[in-house]
């Protein structure tokens, strides 16, 4: 604890102290190797320059590392959390814990993008400035593992932003309640609903099913899961979607 | 090294002494949770009855675990072994380090089909057949991690599959002779072949390139990269693939 504020303390006076008061902000800790945690807000659009060489240095090797180590602790996390759910659940809840859409959400929460580096030409370019903050936030991750390892990740992850920034009960909630979002609408929208089971590939005991969604007697949307409530659930949360619902 | 012997020998005299030995061999050490090595090789054919009532114990859940385990582990090591490579090229050389062929090859190598329980109906199955092996080291994988925890499995990994049965210099050869291949084939045949930039989807200062593969006045296969060596590269496997030359 000391030496945190020790090295906050000598920080202060560096040329980087504004950076390091940041990430401080975000992480809870004084990093060991700040170097690794520049590089993860450093967006592809800022052209380097080191001795007067250009440079492909960027955060987009930490993304790819990230978001295969922040991959593999969600599905921890999932797998201990719903011990009897099958892998299809589990599949579902981490693409769900992880997609663009909600890492650019987290990473707001989290504030990094008064951390991020790029070039502002970028400004008029909408998905690259959507897609800047998860890939930011991926790339975090993996200058996390990095510097301290995975079971410090873990910690990290669990403490930082679970339960603060992500909710695996509400994605849950969310996940089961497209069905019957799709049939409240449908019943005040005076609409037959119906789910069809459009085929089966039968694979000796396994079967996997393709579920499609007939709204007004049009198929609307369709999915494919190994049972048929998951099925079901995707092709519903598609039809959501479809219909304007979300 | 003592304690492992004692529970190989102990583990000799109990009903699961064939199990014991097998995993020992895999393994090269004694596990300490031995029902979850077991659920590991546990096929979904295989219809389970606990205390009379049907379960659905089977390696998914462990496979789900295992395979982002092993994708987090397999990014790392390329990370560390390819230091200035880009992610692009990172993450073609994980996915195909990961492939439902490599794992299966790889399985199928460790002996790990003397393990696997499976309903002998699906022997009629080549799908399921093709795919066991694979998901049984994932699960694997998955056990192990539960079991030892990460460390521990990143070392199973380099020590019992990394260069013994995975090398990663070999994948890098074959990735990047994919252009060659296609090349020599096409003098061979007398054909012309052709590389074209279909399209570059220009985001600020990053650009998506389309390459097209065209081979005696045909296009056969396209593919898309940040950089045009990666674009390249994929589009000429794809097309060594449509050429049969794979």
């Amino acid at each position: 604890m000391f030496g945190s504020i020790l090295k906050l303390y000598y920080s202060y006076f560096s040329s980087n102290k504004e950076t390091y008061v940041l990430l401080y902000r975000v992480l809870g800790y004084c990093p060991s190797n700040l170097g690794i945690y520049k590089q993860a807000f450093l967006h592809n659009s800022v052209a380097q320059v080191k001795e007067g060489i250009p440079t492909k240095l960027n955060n987009e090797r930490l993304e790819y590392l990230g978001d295969a180590i922040l991959d593999a602790i969600i599905a921890e996390m999932l797998f201990k959390k719903f011990p009897f759910q099958g892998e299809g659940f589990l599949t579902e809840m981490r693409s769900k814990s992880v997609s663009r859409k909600k890492l650019a959400q987290i990473a707001n929460d989290m504030g990094l993008q008064n951390l991020l580096m790029f070039d502002q030409a970028i400004s008029n370019n909408p998905t690259a400035l959507r897609t800047m903050g998860g890939n930011a936030l991926e790339a975090l991750i993996g200058a996390i593992y990095l510097d301290k390892g995975y079971e410090f990740t873990h910690q990290f992850i669990r403490k930082k932003i679970l339960g603060v920034h992500l909710d695996f009960d509400e994605l849950k909630d969310i996940t089961e309640n497209f069905k019957s979002l799709l049939n409240q609408y449908a019943q005040k929208e005076k609409k037959e609903l119906e789910y069809k089971i459009l085929n089966t590939e039968p694979e000796s005991k396994i079967k996997i099913y393709i579920i499609g969604v007939h709204y007004d007697g049009n198929e609307i949307s369709k999915a494919r899961a190994k049972s048929k409530k998951v099925a079901e659930q995707l092709a519903s949360e598609k039809a959501c979607q479809v219909l304007n619902l979300l």
